[in-house]
């Protein structure tokens, strides 16, 4: 078992992601949750680069962080002046970070393209900005930019940068696969060759996922004994992005016996990887590995059949390990066994010959060959369920609405205004509202008219919308364009959860308005749900 | 070099992703998208499965492919009974592919737990079920159910599952790592066993991407020897997906000097990814390797700089070897040069310094960070053009509209109805309409106002409408779910074209009616240009 030293740059390679801009205040809470996940090393960022970075440093030392240290990034010496009086430089020392990581050319064409120096000139940029900084400094090491393009194309010239490097006495050689063009045996073979040259040099892996081969060319350096990674989390970067921390920690600790965070820390990296997409306002991808939503969601009927009896079957490794959790999908594909699973979860041991279970299994894949989702819509799915099983109560009739969109002049926004009538007992009510467009219209007066008879939905917001509109195709009798079928995803939360409702329609409004209504009967439904547990375990505490 | 058959399975293993549904119709025409691509083999589905499947089956036979065989899937036959007699085998000879590919079990935990029949039987299921089919069709190919993992646990009962396949005379041994959990030095070390084992079989490998290195496996199983490689467009696949063809193919072609496609079938890639996802309905992942929108997108100002001068710098390959292109982000020149290129095209020669290139530009930036997307909207870009070139005329006048949604029963769909009221050079109308849907309504009472004046209006139909919420801004107020931005592209035509218009708003019936707007008064300005070409060329001809 090996140490492996992580060194996490989402905060400076991972801004370079297209969709990703992190003010300096994200940059401090990404960092604090970082050092709570464990990280050995977080790259801050490059003082001279930005302003955002130089504010990041001035109050990051106010910060007193458990487990990792913050690292300042910045290049080699400018050709036309000496260390000392390289603004650059002397950024990094202002930073005040006490480890530094300098980049530096080792592709000859980089150097005459563009840096624009000769290739010896390189060689001392290399050196003479190491040895400067390697006294002011308790870590110290070199990002050797291109490495095996350069290795590649110039053997000779690559792996003399590195020795200057290491003459210089950094802690690490970082090798950097800056194109992510790189195939892990070509990987194995280079390192091979450094290892022979330099045997006292630490060596350390910088990937990018071009290839999609980031993650293993980074297990690969550590197969071939490099002993410090970097990456980024969710895998964010420039282009198709760094090596993704979130697939490389797993596997490094559990399926190669490595250790990279502190003892139980690995079941934070799921909360880590969506805290982060959150702050950086970066939809997470659902199919990102070991933390991604879909990573252990099962659809497949066999699949789900098979899971239920023994995780394993379908599952590398256990959810829990990585924080995340097994999801079992709802669709016309899986069949039964995921109703009597969902059934299970509410206390109900059916058969799959059932006759309940059968008429629920039509029900829904009549709806989803309308164009219910309900994989997507889990709480929806919840209800039907419980509805067929006569247990959801009807909480309120709609009576009817009407949804009013008026635009009085060509560059003005339209006036959006919804009226409801619904029956709650024997008492109608009668509301309208204003809203920012129609269904919001629509949600405004439905909330005005049933928080008086329901006061636990003034909890409830309304937290994302997705609108799809299903191929034309789909719908059997020929509609096209603006009339083809409409599905609305709705999410809504309090503060204990969230959950997702569906409506399908030609009509827009109609389909919001199915959603809604499902998002509303979830919450007052797993209210009801609370208040029998909650007398149950009072009836056990009495007896 | 090497020629690698390639073997989709996007209709079968990826509609087990948890986004992906596809209609028997989206099936057909993805079919043909990939026989255009070029691979060797398409899963088309499970015919025993699913109803969307067998109908599947019974129509592609109509369709003549021009490079690709169609193969149904399915399981070795049921343990109570005999080939013969059994509905699944037989159903996969009802659909006449004469490719057939027939998955059995390799693991012994998944003989007890998941088939529950002793391990003897299930080496009798696995060679009766190919020897009875092996003479019914040109291809017969066995896919070994998490062989890597079997091997792990009891490596002599899953070789002996390979024997039985073999000796059944089997086209291909596919070894699947169904779970994604090994690393490619297992995928090696077991390769070179079965070879050893079996050195008269072809073999092949079907990945899965749980642990992110699918890709990485596939590539390891052909450099160990396999030849035959299973994977799905975009990598869709349950959990983390299947191993992703769009890095397998060009990792091959391009770097390993593998033949997979037809010849310089490889710039299609792009293309083929992009249809796929959108017929799948499912948004592409910009960091996508190779076919992403971000794959050849550089963003750093040093990176930027560098790869002007020499694109080499910072892409592992020519974006268009696989029909990508390089993006360069956080500057004018893309814009610009766009704009040039399309003022061109309409007869204007300008400068990039022209203060209407630069008006227009900042127009679009600001438009554009509001949610517009003229890339995706060429005519609402063209009319942009040509109105701040004074060139398109302003064909009516909106005095207002009312778009009126009304609901009167809890069943029932709402009644839609639209007023609209415009101006025409002097003339004001007034009209109203009903309609599937606010949309369609507004649609429908335009036309009615504005076809007296223009009738060429009845010859253009609405042909596709897409909506996306977007991502709240992090510059917005604090407007959440429903409130949020919702763009809305529309696709219109007529006998000679189609055009694309686009509308941003937080009112989906506001960003409907801009689309809508711009699509009208795209075909009244296709037909003036029209006219004045064809006055034009009557001058020619008379002088």
């Amino acid at each position: 078992m090996n140490r492996i030293e992580i060194y996490d740059t989402t905060l400076r390679d991972g801004t370079q992601s297209e969709d990703v801009n992190l003010s300096a205040e994200d940059k401090l809470r990404i960092t604090q949750r970082l050092d709570d996940l464990g990280v050995t090393y977080i790259e801050g960022g490059w003082p001279a680069s930005n302003p955002t970075d130089r504010r990041y440093f001035e109050e990051i030392g106010n910060y007193t962080l458990k487990h990792a240290r913050v690292s300042a990034f910045g290049s080699t010496h400018n050709a036309r002046t000496t260390p000392e009086n390289d603004p650059n430089i002397q950024s990094l020392l202002d930073a005040r970070t006490n480890v530094l990581t300098i980049f530096g050319k080792t592709w000859d064409i980089h150097v005459r393209d563009a840096l624009r120096v000769p290739l010896e000139r390189n060689l001392e940029l290399i050196h003479n900005s190491l040895a400067y900084l390697r006294d002011e400094v308790a870590k110290l090491f070199f990002d050797a930019e291109h490495f095996f393009d350069g290795y590649k194309a110039n053997p000779e010239y690559a792996l003399a940068c590195l020795h200057q490097a290491h003459e210089a006495g950094v802690d690490a050689l970082v090798l950097c696969d800056t194109n992510g063009g790189s195939l892990p045996q070509e990987i194995a073979e280079i390192m091979a060759v450094v290892q022979k040259e330099l045997p006292q040099a630490s060596l350390g892996i910088h990937a990018h996922n071009d290839s999609e081969l980031a993650v293993a060319n980074s297990l690969q350096a550590v197969q071939s004994g490099a002993t410090h990674v970097q990456g980024t989390i969710n895998g964010y970067g420039e282009r198709c992005g760094n090596a993704n921390l979130c697939s490389i920690i797993p596997n490094l600790e559990l399926k190669q016996g490595h250790k990279c965070l502190p003892e139980n820390h690995l079941p934070k990296l799921t909360q880590t990887a969506l805290y982060i997409s959150e702050v950086a306002n970066v939809q997470a991808f659902h199919r990102q590995p070991f933390v991604g939503r879909s990573a252990f969601a099962h659809k497949g009927g066999i699949h789900v059949s098979a899971v239920r009896r023994n995780p394993r079957t379908y599952e590398h490794i256990e959810p829990e390990t990585v924080g995340n959790k097994q999801r079992i999908l709802l669709s016309d594909l899986a069949g039964q066994s995921n109703i009597l699973f969902k059934a299970k979860q509410y206390g109900y041991h059916l058969d799959k010959n059932d006759p309940f279970v059968l008429e629920l299994l039509s029900q829904i894949k009549e709806r989803e060959s309308n164009g219910y989702e309900y994989s997507a819509a889990e709480a929806s799915f919840e209800l039907l369920l419980n509805r067929t099983l006569g247990r959801a109560r009807k909480y309120f009739t709609l009576l009817g609405f009407r949804v009013t969109d008026e635009k009085r002049q060509e560059n003005k926004d339209p006036y959006s205004e919804a009226t409801v009538m619904v029956q709650v007992g024997g008492v109608t009510e009668h509301t309208a509202a204003a809203g920012e467009g129609p269904v919001n219209a629509l949600d405004n007066a439905m909330r005005k008219a049933l928080e008086k008879f329901y006061p636990t939905l003034t909890e409830m917001h309304l937290l994302d919308f997705k609108v799809r509109v299903l191929p034309p195709q789909r719908t059997s009798d020929g509609k096209e364009g603006t009339a083809s079928n409409v599905r609305v995803l709705i999410e809504s939360g309090d503060s204990q959860s969230r959950w997702i409702t569906v409506g399908v329609s030609y009509n827009i409004i109609e389909a919001s308005w199915q959603a809604l209504e499902d998002a509303i009967n979830y919450k007052l439904f797993k209210n009801d749900q609370l208040k029998i547990e909650q007398a149950m375990a009072q009836a056990r505490t009495e007896t």
